[in-house]
């Protein structure tokens, strides 16, 4: 990641942690906000990790972005899989550096840069998307924040195959999860994961008894994380009044052997 | 990762949530627990993920050790910062493939191989732990789990200060992290983080009002998660009556450039 | 309560979870929403319980005010105790039928009511409010929906003194609790209960700290409780995605017996 | 309540949140726990809330029992309805001083109890137990702890019907409630509630399914509420590490009137 902000790089702009933005700096031009403008002029040249006052007087912090940060600008006006459910996943799908991951959908691509920064140089991600517009949408969102070296994208329904095998980790955010299950155990390695995310529960019930029924899964587990925010100010310290009660359930099961 | 069980190797044995254990295999050799005896030689030579009955017809399942199964088995006996933690450092640290991480304390080492995992082949985690004990028994335990070329290890207090620079994340489990918090922001590259985890909510007031103080630190956040397991049983699903209901807070923040 | 609507009776309209009112019927008029007109000479004397289309098709509910509907009305612009704490008060505070309890601030009488409705005929609220205008406020609300029989109210500052003495409860929703921890002790029985209710955790380490010291206060606890509603829909049955994650933490302490 | 412990009088004897006991009182005996004796005659003529040192150096507090005391104890074997969910189904179902309310099943009484002490000399609880056992096992409770002037009990299934009429709430906590959703709104008063409390899902989604497809039932919704004790020590200021997580849904519903 380079040092100083350039003409082109992106930056995270942050005033706070509902008004924020990713912007692409461009040498003579401004960014306008209700609280302020800035003139990409003054930070261009400049190290990541500034404060600049805009015009009305608020401060700006200017980032590099963060894996967060762009997984929630992707994540904009659409349905996201969450920070606090990508490390989950992250953790206990054992997803991690040069491991091969299968994904869909792919969505507006927010988890795909996450798994692809998890995998690094030597691993791959593979990820399905059945819509082409979200596709689309997805791989112009991609080439700006993620190594495309490490991705392969489909416009295809994953229902129809997984053109890959011997993988190290499904994942799934589709309608219907319980349909891949015998699919996904067919290219995943023995004893590796596959983590499916719903947010209703009856989308986990029946991924849970067509894993049960299937004999083919061990040490099934469905998760849910809730995060909350503590607000620490000198004798003001707690939490959040409001914070995310539910996203969605997380799914984990590990795959048996298929001996002979 | 080799895929058959060899001599050897070690095993992830899983009876239940409660009860498993990882293990080395040895050829000749038996395990016994109270729900039944395995025989090594009844699964070498065989691929993980395996079902196996032992003699009081319990079904054990094989599996290769994951992340979080190394990590809680480390964690037996010590404090640990737990999976869910883990995760959520991870992603909110922006720790990835090729980053270059500095970590204290080491404790058993759980964190330290989380870490490794994520860096990859390109990255570099630096541990330091000032107890001997501790840094001895994490070398054992990492020696067996994890990567060691890409972890350095420390018997130093971290307070006397960090050897590396540019420095892409620095993970605090101290009891007094607002005594680093300056050193951290030394070393750290600009806008990149700090992730300090804390029992209690007097250690996190301290951190944080240290790094407001300095000036040093932008986006200054603190998170708690908690994680539930729902038991998935046909007519019977509901989350599980016990949960964890704290570990710990985690503060993140994120160093200004140092400008002059 | 009466069962028909009539001329002059409160009634509860509700359309959802955002959208409702306690509105007082009178013959001849009507309530206009943005979602339609309700004519209140279509529901006078009917029973309550009722199901009313308004003129652009949607359909309202009119029940008589509960005692949740009429916290939640009176809370409408201020600050209040919320029912899942209220309740929580009740209970752990041993708060029933019979019992007489004081309680402080006033604020805009919510808590008040639902102290009035707990301890019945048979007991008393004793309710201290320092500020003019809420104490006005209050018992305006308070002369619509609850017995003022059973309520005394007082404009001061419960700081100055409480009037009362051998009291069942106290209950303090109060900027400095501590302050009152030595004159709660002064005026209750012996083994019966403070319960105080503090958006901060300074505020509890502080009146904690207080209690411990006196050596007056035994059963010394905190809690926190967090309600999630769950959106049953056939499946689509899923928590809701915003919840109040923090509203106050409540600390319970006895009365130790002065003993000479 | 009397003020003083007298030979005979129920006391709460309390060491820590694990270790305390309801007991009666008794001249010339003893209470023996592993952690020190209690002398009875050392504490009658005194008042409650007193601090009493056993013989091996440990302190007790001596308390009147509250209702959670009573209801913790009663419930010690079986499954109660917790204090957390007992405070919101009095607020959220409208239970107060003055109410009749029909509740099934009895179990060990402990609800019954609370509500009684709700209802207050005015009201009534009507509770109905279809295993004999229990409901003689909840009668001894009852009959030591509550005012059973309050309580009508039926050693009856409840699915046989209800005999009271005209009732302000129904408390449910039924295997399989759906099937009382008809005869609950033939015996509630128009815009009055049903409470019903399970441990799963499935139960929720009939009972919910069964309401809709009624058309009798407004305001229907589901809560969970979860409750986490603060530990208030001197710069230790933490949760709890293991909480509660699930006990069960609360499902309320409130009836439409029956309009001919």
């Amino acid at each position: 990641m380079p040092e100083m902000i350039e003409d082109g790089s992106y930056v995270f702009i942050f005033l706070d942690h509902r008004r924020n933005w990713i912007k692409r700096v461009k040498a003579g031009e401004k960014f306008h906000t209700n609280k302020g403008i800035i003139e990409y002029d003054d930070i261009i040249g400049r190290p990541y990790g500034l404060k600049v006052d805009s015009h009305s007087g608020k401060t700006f912090q200017i980032h590099r972005p963060s894996q967060t940060d762009i997984q929630i600008a992707m994540g904009r006006n659409t349905q996201i899989i969450y920070p606090k459910d990508a490390g989950t996943i992250l953790i206990e799908a054992d997803i991690h550096s040069g491991c091969r991951v299968v994904e869909s959908g792919t969505g507006s691509g927010a988890l795909t840069s996450i798994l692809a920064n998890a995998v690094g140089e030597t691993g791959q991600v593979y990820t399905y998307e059945i819509r082409e517009d979200w596709h689309e949408g997805a791989k112009r969102n991609l080439s700006k924040y993620a190594d495309m070296d490490r991705i392969t994208m489909y416009n295809q329904d994953i229902l129809e195959g997984i053109h890959e095998s011997y993988i190290d980790a499904v994942v799934l955010d589709l309608a219907t999860p319980w349909l891949l299950v015998e699919e996904a155990h067919r290219v995943l390695k023995p004893s590796c994961y596959i983590a499916s995310y719903s947010p209703t529960i009856e989308q986990v019930m029946k991924t849970c008894k067509a894993m049960g029924e299937s004999g083919d899964w061990g040490m099934i587990k469905t998760l849910e994380v809730m995060q909350r925010e503590i607000m620490v100010r000198e004798n003001k310290t707690r939490p959040t009044t409001w914070m995310v009660g539910h996203t969605g359930y997380m799914t984990f099961a590990r795959t048996f052997a298929k001996e002979e």
